[in-house]
């Protein structure tokens, strides 16, 4: 199981069983919103505070998995999830109200992945039948705690990012080897901490962009894989800069794929008409363009193989306030559609 | 692996190696303060902030661990960690000085026994040779987020708890069949989230026992072993008032111990001369008790087999101050010396 030095191949491919995206009215009004399982039209979703909105995109999407995969919480082991607000108070508010064994995560925006490594790690070996997992973000509830309440009408710089308000989970389980068109995790690899100094947080792109460019770089040393196997390799949100960034510094390590293949999440969400700066974050940004978007793409057989590298900044506004830097990680997660490569 | 519903039992019995501990300077006044590789005489160990000296803590207790086992950064394949600080940026940043790939947990209290059963699949089931996991909390960081400033010298009832300042970590790898005198992990059980509507923050231990009792009473049920199984089952942080509450809850539910054998971490660490109103709390709690004192008195032989029930409110000031419940869990790992019981 363990390959290379902080990756896991999974020789028993856990599948993706069944998967569900939740979306707010701004991503609503995107490029891939048909995709979505549930559009809200507004950023409070009827509750009395963003934190609880937040709270229902993490209920409806779990509640979506066990509709369409026909299954209740006792069918399913563990819920490995988390979010970026403190303490994690929409996921842990959403586990009780599901009354799965809960497990939490967080990582930032790495989460997504974190979530889909370790799910997919015990599946895999034995340790549960299913697995719901996945990330949330709402970007009223992120913009008031990282920056400043949303009616201070604050200006961005063009580097800064949007936080998504959505949820992306997946059910995992044993895959079926007599089924076709089912998306299966391959492997992942696990970030080291990349802290390179940088204390801007309305420019996370350009910060996170190198533990990206380390965790892709190590995953292919790892799995001692061709530069070309991917069809696709999707960054979290690291926006226009942030992917720009880990695409020179993957090539200045003499690794080569070519630039349409480098994609990010964050830049795949919102149409060209709407203002988002350097593109999406959060999250949920990750998790929704995967268990949406990425996925369908996947079973129309645009894709056979994909890696997705989510990137999390690891810092809070009391560690910013403090002087401190911003310390990033990056797990990648490859996803394959099963019998279909090669 | 998965045992009953919600439960793994490892039969290849993942050890713990080394484990270290390190602690403030209350602790250091109390039962078990020569029990700790490192005690601090001052609160700010000599850091311009409480968060920095907390990140302090775990970069301490992560080092002590490296130098107990012989082994470097690149010994370890990764390190499952968290702590009660709004994102963990104190974990956070440790993992950025050590280097270790990282997969930041959150389960508040909770999070110690999250990351040893984790930490405990992972090498049973060959992902990783070495992982390294643990918990930590800092008394006047986690007070001046959850409550008031300690300046302020706010008056608390006696249902309050202390947050510990500690850290308590462990090294998880191969057992060696040959070793005598091996503390290795023997299962687990991953528990629900309980809200039982509970909402005062300084009776938390209170709002945490029927977690426990949940949780303890599944894994004797997942893993069908007779109620007098363990010489000792210690609950993390409940404290006095909700030791007594979770002991209640299991005799109602038929499950019978005697009152001994059910203790609790959060009583074990200070004299009866210091003022810590129920008992000491913490995500550091149970952490640093389990691997300082309760592993040498198994070593000691005074414990052949254990129970850890970590607990954990899952609720921020923000969700209180919002109105909501306090939301709980419980997550519980057994402890078993190789080649000891039986």
């Amino acid at each position: 199981m363990l390959k290379g030095k902080q990756s896991w191949q999974f020789e028993n491919k856990p599948a993706i069983l069944v998967s569900s995206s939740v979306a707010g009215p701004f991503e609503g009004k995107g490029k891939i919103a048909n995709e979505f399982d549930i559009v809200y039209d507004e950023l409070w979703m009827k509750e009395d505070s963003f934190e609880k909105a937040h709270r229902l995109l993490v209920e409806d999407a779990i509640q979506t998995i066990f509709t369409k995969s026909n299954k209740t919480q006792g069918d399913i082991q563990f819920l490995i999830a988390g979010d970026l607000i403190n303490l994690m108070t929409p996921t842990n508010f959403a586990a009780s109200t599901h009354q799965i064994p809960y497990l939490g995560i967080y990582n930032a925006c790495a989460t997504s992945m974190e979530g889909l490594a370790m799910a997919s790690f015990i599946v895999n070996s034995g340790g549960a039948q299913h697995i719901i997992t996945g990330a949330s973000s709402h970007n009223a509830a992120a913009e008031r705690q990282f920056r400043y309440p949303t009616e201070y009408g604050g200006q961005k710089p063009p580097t800064a990012q949007w936080t998504v308000t959505g949820a992306g989970f997946g059910l995992i389980g044993q895959s079926n080897p007599q089924m076709k068109n089912q998306p299966v995790v391959a492997s992942s690899t696990i970030g080291r901490v990349i802290d390179m100094g940088l204390t801007d947080p309305f420019n996370m792109g350009g910060a996170m962009a190198p533990a990206a460019a380390e965790t892709i770089y190590t995953h292919f040393e790892d799995l001692q894989l061709a530069h070309d196997y991917y069809d696709a390799i999707f960054t979290g949100d690291l926006g226009e800069i942030g992917n720009e960034v880990a695409f020179e510094l993957l090539a200045e390590r003499g690794f080569h794929i070519t630039r349409e293949k480098f994609q990010d999440c964050g830049l795949m969400i919102y149409g060209d008409d709407q203002e988002v700066q350097s593109g999406g974050s959060g999250a949920g940004c990750s998790a929704f363009v995967l268990y949406s978007h990425i996925l369908n793409e996947m079973k129309r057989g645009i894709y056979k193989r994909v890696l997705i590298c989510a990137t999390g900044a690891l810092f809070s506004p009391l560690s910013f306030q403090q002087g401190e830097t911003i310390p990033c990680i990056a797990h990648a997660v490859a996803i394959e559609m099963l019998g279909g490569a090669e």
